[in-house]
């Protein structure tokens, strides 16, 4: 295991993740409170809120007033999710950190189905923002690959294929004479597997072996954390996850469903590899259960109720 | 990953390791129907029950009564756990498929504490039992090293100190003239990492090369899957686990608390990346379901509600 990081960085999606799926009502002061607990524990990104339409996602309607009643730390970075242009403009307004970014998927019909635009026609549309971006001093953070690894509409996306929508994306981003901070691979909805993890990043890093790579997994079927331990073997320092494991998938009745990778579960398996996280996993457990209370369900998360080693260490 | 190995073999433990653990009460016939069930998935292995002091165990006071109601099938094996010479007498008088064991621990408090005697003590008590399994021509189906990664009153098991236990075991077996078919290494209480797992798996490898290794893991901390990686990636192909996830840590308060590495999960993991497990993956998933039905509350597996990925592929 001798490319491993020495230290990662997580990018916390638990809050925009977790409470865009669950039929709520949640309070907006409870989002609140709920993300100024997470930023207490170390993370220095927390995905805050997403900038949809409200009538597609109503959880997320309290959006602005979520955003801008949060109490800022100014060592962490709360940031927003948009997709489109209109939603680049809204987070704009509020005193959240908003950055560029741009997007490709594996699948044409996920990208058609999740923004009413096929792969080429999103890019199109994308540049418009780049522009804005551009001429606004609005910096790019990086790019995301969604349904990477396999779409429920176009069944298993082949690691040949993503590699030509990344040579497009990075073509794309440096026809506006920017470069890509970070790419991360999703596995959307849950299809990667080990195999096809190290496959998928082996065919990106013999191709462009300097672009930084980041994760983002679902645990749909168990898999996330070995996906996450093959990233970690090929030295991936960069991955998003939720607290508790929120998120998780609208059909499968809320009881433990299987959402994100769970944040407190990954940063202990990082620790415990000797791999630095700079988050306190007690402090993480501990909004993983106020994160339950507010969902008013079990989430998967297993830390939160296994927990640390700390104390049968120091006996 | 060249090492992988082409198949596994599944030995499934969730009806012993699951009902004794649970508040119950679980009624008899409803135990037999899951195993039943479970008979059906293509597993070729499963423990039913332990033969343990109903006194300390009272979950498993129907052990004779559920292991000999079971319809067997000829291409399955169905065992029951026992720790003591009493408990393999019980065994014997069952249908259940019994051989000889021999268990060592990786720590002499966890020896101590779950069998009233220390590892040295233990292995004295074994010879007697192991005499008895020579003289009624009852084979030896191999070993286990308990809390071989840690243990919640000794902490932290070095890899060097299992190494040793291991050697005396070998010397012990071999004092009566017999071999071990395979060593199970067991993450007892969910210490184990993957890099744990890794040091510990190579540091046998190196002293021998010829042993057949199996792992025992739980998920306590969510690491399970990203263990039982790593023992692929080192060939290993033989593992215990439990339909559902069933198993579980009694303190946990029951709400999806962690258990034995879930066998469905672990399954689908091996399927998807292309190493044969000889299960019915839709039919693992029907069991977990049930066993969350006869249980009263969600259990920890995944792959029940994610669903496998057939039905998008054959679109």
């Amino acid at each position: 295991m001798s490319d491993l990081p020495r230290r990662i960085h997580i990018h916390e999606e638990g809050p925009r993740e977790g409470f865009q799926i669950e039929p709520g009502p949640i309070a907006s002061a409870d989002k609140v409170r709920f993300i100024q607990m997470l930023a207490e524990t170390g993370l220095t990104e927390i995905q805050c809120v997403s900038f949809v339409n409200p009538r597609r996602v109503p959880t997320m309607a309290d959006a602005e007033d979520v955003a801008g009643a949060i109490h800022q730390r100014d060592d962490v970075h709360y940031t927003g999710l948009w997709l489109n242009h209109r939603g680049l403009l809204r987070a704009l307004q509020t005193p959240l950190h908003t950055e560029g970014y741009v997007r490709t998927s594996g699948s044409d019909a996920f990208s058609l189905s999740n923004n009413g635009r096929n792969v080429e026609e999103s890019l199109q549309e994308q540049g418009a923002t780049l522009q804005y971006c551009i001429e606004n001093n609005i910096p790019l953070s990086g790019g995301i690959v969604t349904t990477a690894f396999g779409c429920n509409l176009e069944g298993e996306i082949p690691a040949t294929r993503v590699v030509e929508r990344i040579a497009q994306l990075l073509d794309f981003v440096e026809g506006y004479g920017l470069q890509l901070p970070i790419l991360r691979l999703a596995d959307t909805v849950g299809w990667a597997n080990p195999k096809s993890v190290a496959t998928l990043l082996g065919a990106i890093r013999d191709k462009w072996p300097e672009l930084r790579l980041g994760l983002h997994l679902h645990d749909t079927r168990g898999t996330a954390m070995a996906n996450a331990l093959v990233g970690l073997q090929f030295g991936i320092d960069t991955f998003d996850s939720s607290c508790a494991g929120l998120g998780g998938c609208p059909f499968a009745g809320h009881k433990g469903a299987a959402g994100n990778i769970c944040t407190e579960d990954l940063a202990f398996m990082c620790e415990e590899m000797g791999i630095e996280t700079g988050v306190d996993l007690d402090a993480l457990a501990e909004c993983a259960r106020y994160a339950e209370e507010l969902v008013g369900h079990p989430l998967p998360g297993k830390l939160m109720r296994g927990g640390t080693l700390t104390r049968w260490r120091t006996q």
